[in-house]
């Protein structure tokens, strides 16, 4: 949702852009901050982006929206533009933002920009854009204080206030001879202290941090768990190679929460992608592919039982109901699992509870709604072959099996691949549609067979 | 998932719990991380729980502790503890985290509590606790460092030096005389002016804030957007109120998640509560009536086409793939709108076109699975009434119609209840299941009787 205030940036960029008026689409964009810009040109059309970005007052807002683009959006913005124009704007980004937007330019433009830059600072992007995009040194940035560990709190503190970025500059990292990470030292550490004691001696020597192959969603974990502003990340050898700061911790946690409420439905995040029609075609058909396929065993089986159906053609109507029930609870169940691997609120030592609590849970929503469509049965068929008790038997007991085995299966299958070390948000939603489907149709005919069909 | 570590840390101390070994527990309790502690009780019982909090080694790790627990087992570790065992414990906390452990007792307790805490504590305690806990003024805290306007760069800095909490120290808020805030000034802007600047000059006064009742998600949404540290929260009145810190806004961000993912499922938080079935049974039971009021539209509906099945009964073998191929594509498509109007990638504006883009999707899949679904129909019933023609026609087309309506249900709904300011996590599930199975079933014996009715 988009709040008052953008809604009105959004609305009068178009009309001012529409009729040409240039300068006041500059003096608003001067007006304007760089991150509300970059959200509100999601909701323009490509041309309507460009003429925004070559409005914009100068390189380093230009170098700021690019930062807060949509990935997707960046490479739309600078297509085609001259590498003297786009040098400029990328040499003024730090240089984690660097890597991400050169990330999602093609081959040939990022290597024009990284020979635009300086050398060094060139050096610096080649080495970040080898890491993983979504690992600690994918999302690191290079710009961290470090200092050897005999440094004493006076001249730390001198150091802080020469450093241009004292903002960022949370923790004191200290680091030995050959540069691995030894200890940490709060700015509270530094005030606190004589003026001479030496880093070494205040500080905290047992130090959180990730290697640079480590998932961000684990530095996210960590950096959440430990309330930290920064994560340190350092390479195999233990030498520091940069931190991960706060704000890119809280765009992990939303961009990972999205992936998993994405995954769980078979999507992923192409889904706002412009307006791909194929794309989006490719990433869900997979997933609907098990759909399908139990679908498919339903009506096999169904088949099967050809017969049972002649003789009480009533049993039809309810079977979109006992999977329909089977298959939400399913659902219902595998979620909330998936969801508490994900925050560590559910972990194999309490699996086993949680499965005997779901299948409770299964029998108590079953008992009710098979009581209820009981009774619809024996109101709506009382004069069903084998008698009414016969078909409101089978309904009532279908759904009070079909959801209790369901709620097992929904809780079992995301613990077991995640024992087996598959992620539960891709694999669970098909594996227990499926099941729950066949399981459905099974237990319907066989509860049906036990009471009606030896009279039918 | 819990970590090595952690799972290590877990059975340890179960074990030595068991053994009674009370001198290595606390050992190992005084080199953990409380952080870690609260995730560990976690997973052991109300006993160990309680056996653990003794153990810890001072009230300031049972207070760091205590914060870190999961709410609703904040009330069961301090349940029938004398007050002058708990008093100390809850006055080492800060007072936000204060607010947050008393909001989880019973009132009696909170009460007491409250009245050993010192009165300047107290009072500000009470405030807190009148607010709504999701909102700003729920998760502030008081602990903020404002000075006022005229204050010099010189004056701020020996401020900042004599303050205990440097840390939490990230910004410099400027109030006016009757304390209304009125600008912000970054550590780095302190440093960089000459010492007799005062703060009025160098300040920022186009100041983000929130004010005591905005809702703890748009608190999270400002802090994430421009990057900030800490969000100002004033009272209506425009004066500081307190800040709300990027370590909550983190909480709030994963909360958020969870919430919206369960919601969708017809769940809540609950479902990691305990292990409480009742309670679980009871939230999850409203959600599940829709489903069990679609399925039984359905079952009506197919009540009325009783003849059509009687006369061709290989119709029932496709009606669970019918109404599952159109289920799931509505349940993807509601999901990718849902969770889009939560992130902001999908807003009123675009939503038209994400409608007509997800129609598109449901037409190709249901394309893809319509003539996948005929192919089997051929060679399964070759000898069906009105030629198998008639039946593969059926249910291709039944298929790909049912789809695309679901498709565009699926975005229509959620789109019409942020319209409407009704949560669409909440509503969209039940609307779009019970209008697909309704949809599903007409769509199929009207195809029906176009192609086979008629000759059946």
């Amino acid at each position: 949702m988009l709040s008052q205030r953008l809604q009105v940036l959004q609305e009068t960029l178009q009309k001012l852009l529409r009729r040409g008026a240039k300068t006041h689409v500059e003096r608003l964009l001067g007006r304007s901050r760089p991150a509300d810009i970059a959200v509100v040109m999601r909701f323009l059309d490509d041309r309507q982006r460009r003429q925004i970005f070559d409005l914009l007052p100068d390189d380093e807002a230009r170098a700021e929206t690019l930062t807060e683009l949509d990935g997707h959006l960046v490479g739309e913005v600078v297509a085609d533009r001259p590498i003297e124009e786009l040098a400029p704007v990328v040499a003024s980004m730090s240089a984690d933002d660097q890597a991400d937007v050169l990330s999602e330019l093609d081959d040939g433009l990022r290597q024009q920009l990284i020979d635009a830059l300086m050398p060094a600072e060139a050096e610096e992007i080649e080495e970040l854009l080898e890491y993983d995009p979504e690992t600690a040194g994918g999302i690191m940035s290079p710009d961290y204080f470090a200092l050897p560990e005999h440094t004493t709190a006076r001249e730390a503190i001198e150091a802080l206030q020469a450093t241009e970025d004292v903002e960022m500059a949370f923790y004191i990292y200290a680091v030995d001879e050959p540069g691995h990470l030894v200890g940490v030292v709060s700015l509270r550490a530094l005030v606190t202290h004589p003026p001479n004691t030496p880093l070494s001696e205040m500080m905290e020597s047992d130090v959180i941090s990730a290697t640079v192959d480590t998932d961000q969603e684990e530095v996210a974990r960590l950096a959440a768990r430990y309330n930290l502003l920064a994560v340190p990340v350092v390479d195999h050898g233990g030498t520091l190679a940069g931190i991960v700061t706060i704000d890119d911790v809280i765009d992990v946690i939303r961009e990972e929460a999205t992936e998993d409420i994405l995954k769980m439905a078979g999507a992923d995040e192409t889904a706002y992608e412009g307006h791909s029609l194929w794309k989006n075609f490719r990433v869900r058909a997979p997933w609907l592919f098990a759909t399908w396929l139990g679908g498919l065993a339903a009506s096999v089986l169904i088949g099967a039982f050809e017969s049972q159906l002649e003789a009480t053609v009533a049993l039809a109507a309810f079977i979109p109901i006992v999977l329909g029930m089977g298959g939400n609870v399913g659902a219902q169940t595998a979620t909330i699992i998936v969801r508490g691997l994900a925050t560590g609120r559910v972990s194999g030592g309490v699996g086993l509870t949680y499965m005997v609590r779901e299948t409770g849970v299964g029998v108590l929503l079953g008992s009710l709604y098979g009581v209820l469509l009981a009774g619809y049965a024996v109101f709506r068929y009382a004069d069903a072959p084998g008698g009414v008790g016969g078909l409101a038997l089978t309904v009532g007991l279908s759904i009070l099996a079909s959801m209790t085995c369901s709620a097992t299966v929904g809780a079992m299958t995301p613990l077991v691949f995640d024992r087996l070390h598959v992620d539960p948000a891709v694999a669970t939603g098909p594996i227990v549609t499926t099941t729950v489907d066949v399981l459905g149709i099974l237990v319907y005919f066989g509860t049906a067979s036990l009471f009606i069909g030896n009279l039918g």
